[in-house]
């Protein structure tokens, strides 16, 4: 297995009503990133269409489909063609009436090496998922592919230490979150700055803590909710950070960006040897972590 | 109960040979933050002397005190005169061969209000603390003061989300670490700068997690190890952010500095309804967060 591995965000806007034009510009950033000898490349959460879960609609289950299925075969052949692992991330129909967020990772070879249902389910104002996502019920377990194990979440499960710990003890060589997050217009300039440094800041804390690389992955533009003239405003800013939190590639809030760094896998180990934070952890007083609250 | 609250990091240097002198200097900076009304006032772990973990020596232990004892006397009887909350590490004598990284709180009528025994000990070159600290035995339990719920833990547990989210669980007002962190010299300018900087990303972190406002307080100067010219440059950098990770206040590598901020205990209530993430976590499948790792 490669240590030093070429990974790769693709930022880009998700947002044409055609969902051939969104999946065809994802195909586009992957075969240029491939070029560039990319072994891994991310798109942003649910980049097939338009972020959908503005609003609560029936007809937008019509968008969900199996996995796999009609998408999962084009990246499926399109990695088998490029040799890259893809992360892509998909509104999933199980069954009737049930669906998830899941992000499905290709491999190499263009099998599907896993997928990984989306655990932790916002429902704020204008992300509204807990109406179309049933949380997922794979655990949090890392994906394994002929690069590595990949430790994916998705969006909302980016704020959870205990995603990216779990990741971690489960033998995660990376931490990857597809995610589709942006600003309210209605806030102050100084509130989406504090909201876009938070979300930074915590990805960055889980690679501190559990001594792993993250890459983590963003759509950006303006889009507005049916029939309404609010939206959201995707902020972008995906990057790649190391094992110690420290950047080494990030973008800018409102830029189409094949976002690429190497990651060694034999840094993250002596990085552990330096902050041996995996050593110490006081497990026989952890076991309130499985409480809603402690009262 | 006060909901706005003036708090305090005082970092300061801890070298000098003579208890008594820095003692004397952590007190002075005391009654200068009472004059400027500061509900709570911190001081850096086991500010009473030189960082004494960076060698081994039996006769080390002899500088260990009870709890209640002479140390608590002196802080005791000053928080009643200033009418001030006050947060002190001690190295904790418990009993003959039983000794603890102790953080002892004392409210504002001179009482204690409660202590907390450093439960992640580290152990690197230089930073040899198994040796001296038995680990705590006292959990994740936030002090009971007038002021609020002080979620008081010490240095190495600054690298651990569990600590931080059972101290928010268990209804912590704020985060506050006591600590002693610096660079070896012989590390490059870039790694060092790599340090401090995943130290405050990852604090940070646990602001953003848990909507919680953090309080980090650090020594400063250089302070060589016993028989040798090597020893540790304390790199400050003190500081106090709000519940959205936000700096309120934050000191630079060299100074004396007495840090001060006003946090607020009703806005990390609105921080936690626009970022409900104590709503969502997914309790459920956290049960492998008590072992050491999953192999």
């Amino acid at each position: 297995m490669k240590k030093k591995l070429l990974v790769c965000a693709v930022q880009q806007p998700c947002g044409d009503d055609s969902r051939q034009v969104n999946l065809d510009y994802s195909i586009q950033k992957i075969r240029e990133a491939a070029t560039q000898n990319a072994d891994l490349v991310v798109l942003p959460e649910l980049h097939l269409g338009k972020y959908f879960c503005q609003t609560e609609h029936h007809s937008v289950f019509d968008l969900a489909q199996a996995i796999p299925g009609e998408t999962t075969a084009i990246l499926s052949a399109l990695a088998k063609e490029l040799k890259v692992v893809i992360v892509s991330t998909i509104f999933e129909r199980r069954a009737a009436g049930l669906y998830h967020n899941t992000a499905v990772v290709f491999d190499k070879d263009g099998s599907i090496a896993g997928k990984y249902r989306k655990m932790h389910i916002p429902d704020d104002p204008a992300f509204y998922e807990k109406y179309y996502f049933t949380p997922g019920d794979l655990g949090f377990t890392p994906i394994e592919t002929s690069i590595g194990k990949l430790g994916v979440l998705i969006c909302w499960d980016q704020w959870y230490p205990e995603a990216a710990r779990l990741m971690a003890l489960a033998g995660a060589d990376v931490l990857i979150y597809p995610t589709a997050i942006g600003w309210d217009r209605d806030d102050t300039c100084e509130e989406q700055a504090k909201q876009l440094e938070a979300w930074i800041t915590v990805q960055r804390g889980h690679a501190v803590a559990n001594g792993l690389p993250v890459i983590s992955c963003n759509r950006i533009g303006f889009e507005t909710a049916p029939d309404s003239e609010s939206g959201i405003e995707f902020w972008g800013n995906s990057f790649i950070a190391g094992p110690q939190g420290e950047f080494l590639a990030h973008a800018n809030a409102s830029d189409s960006q094949i976002l690429m760094a190497e990651i060694d896998k034999t840094h993250a180990e002596t990085v552990r040897r330096i902050w041996p934070f995996l050593r110490d952890r006081r497990i026989d007083a952890f076991s309130d972590l499985t409480k809603r609250f402690i009262d």
